[in-house]
Formats: structure tokens, sequence, C-alpha cells
């Protein structure tokens, strides 16, 4: 869809980084005026819900330099380029939790903040998995502690602000509503 | 907290916009190395869940310059400085729907992206809204389309990937677990 489609009169690179670009758009509006779009390109991203055989959800602590502390989020990580998402998925969560699945079923697909950047996150639900021996190991600048939480625990670490990020929470909703839907 | 804290060696703002700024942080990670953070500062944002007494969901369809086309979302938008955020979604709500409202509740908050950025959204949920009669209008850049959508046309408009952003998608399903709720 295009409606009230925004005219690109200049577009200025203004930063090309190791995971986003910065970009300054000058665009024309429906009513002919022009304004600026300031857009953060990004690869894009996948998150994994991944239930032990006991039912719990496999979740990562790790730092993030962004807010300044560490968060709760379920395993996620961003696409190398011209890799195909399914194919993230099973690495990133190998690599942060030690675990591999025999299926990973995709859920559903969002834009985190399309007010100023494409990221889009693909949200997959990983089936069966199993703990590998030998797993890859984190990319070097990469630290995380594995969790593994019920869903009321992580309704809790919800309440808390230990998880605090909008992947995690829609993946917690998720659960939430299979139980009711079983 | 702060496990796995990365402690800033060097801070360099690359780029201070109208909404965002980019900021390049040379990092010391745990293990002793160093890294680079690339960071999005963005003054964080509102969303609002608001349901006609008919019980449809307020949404409106924008286009995403960051995405090159329009996205149906709930209503949203950025604080501004020093605005707390339940003033940001009634103004938000009043100028992209017409709507007001008689109470707003927070629901939760979290973090869109925090891989790059630091934008927090707060989603609340409206009570009792009504037509303004004489509405507050959009800033002069923004052009929306109102839409009113039952829950199950939602879920719909998710498959269709015409709804695609992530506090939209949480917000469907907030709603669809209340049905259980209930």
């Amino acid at each position: 869809m295009k409606k009230f489609e925004e005219k690109t009169l200049n577009s200025e690179m203004i930063y090309q980084g190791k995971i986003i670009d910065l970009q300054v758009d000058e665009v024309e509006l429906p009513n002919g005026k022009t304004s600026k779009r300031e857009l953060i390109k990004h690869p894009g991203a996948v998150a994994v819900i991944a239930l032990t055989p006991e039912g719990k959800i496999v979740m990562v602590e790790q730092y993030r330099k962004a807010l300044e502390k560490s968060i709760i989020e379920i395993p996620a990580g961003k696409l190398e380029p011209g890799e195909e998402p399914i194919i993230t998925a099973a690495r990133e969560l190998e690599e942060e939790t030690g675990y591999g699945c025999e299926e990973l079923e995709h859920l559903i697909s969002f834009y985190t903040s399309p007010g100023f950047a494409d990221e889009l996150v693909h949200l997959y639900i990983a089936k069966n998995i199993t703990r590998i021996e030998e797993a890859r190991e984190l990319d070097e600048d990469e630290f995380v502690d594995l969790l593994e939480v019920t869903v009321e625990e992580a309704l809790g670490l919800l309440k808390e602000k230990k998880i605090y990020d909008a992947k995690t929470a829609y993946a917690v909703q998720y659960l939430q509503l299979q139980q009711f839907n079983r």
C-alpha cells in the first residue's frame, strides 16, 4: 500500500555502520509541502520461542549498551547478508543457548519501530529442542546468561521490568494464549 | 541490572536529528577486549489501545517512509521533551483519531529494539472513548486514515501483512487474551 506516499526529493547517507546505517531523506508530503525523515536501515533480525521438554521458555540475559543495563529476552540476533531468516534462527538459538531443534515454525514478522527504522523481526517457535554437545559459540563480542522460566515466572519478570522488550512480551502473551487454545 | 556491563571508553555523537540521535561508543567488553556499539537515542513513544462502544479497535493507516509503504497501526506518537507519557497518549489519540477518553490505564512499557535503540514505548488502554467535536489537529507533516476493526478483522489484517508492527501485534494479542479472561 502506498497511501499518503512521501516522494523522495533528496537522500543523504549520514553514516554506514557495522549494524545500522543512518539516512536522512527530504520528502514531498501529500499536501505538497516538504519535510525531513531520519531513517535507520537495519538488516532485520530473528527471535525464537524455544520451550524445554518441561515446558519452560528459554531466555537469555545480556547487557544492552543502548539501555545501559542488562535485560532478559528470548534468543534473537540479526540476519547476516543474504541469510534466510530460518537459518539465522537456528544459528542464534544454538549459539546463545546451546539448544538445537527438530523444526522451526514461522509465527509472525513485525517491524519494531516503523516510525524511524526498517528493522523487521521474524519470530519462530522451535519444536523439540535438545542440548547440543558441542554447540557453536557466540560472537566474540557477545556475553549472555541462560535462563529457563515458566510462563508464570516470565509474567513475574515482566512485572519486575527484567523482561522489558517488545518481542519477548509478545512471546509471553503468545504462550499465554496457547494455554487457552489447547 | 548491570551484568556483563560494557564500559564506555569513548563516545562520539555522529548525528543529532529532529527525532533521533546517532552515537557510536567504543566499549570495553567483560573479557577486556574492545568493540564498537552503534546507538540510537530516541525520546520514547506511546501507543494506545482504544475500543469504540461497539468493541472495535481504533487504528490508523499511515505512510512510513522507513518502510516505503503505508501500514495500519494503533494510534501512537513520540514524547515531547519533558512530557508525561499519559499526556502524550491522550494527545496522540485525539490528534490521530478525533477520540477523547475518560481514563487511560498503563498496560506495559517495552523497548522496541534494545540491540541498537533506547526507544521505550508506553502502551495504554483508553476507557470510554467518545468523539471530540473540535479535536486537535495532526502535526503538519502527518497524514493518517482512521479505521475501526474487530479483533477478528485485526487478525485478518495481520495475516494479510497490512498490520505489520510489534506494538499493534501485541495489542491484538492482548485483546484476544482479554476475551478468554472475561
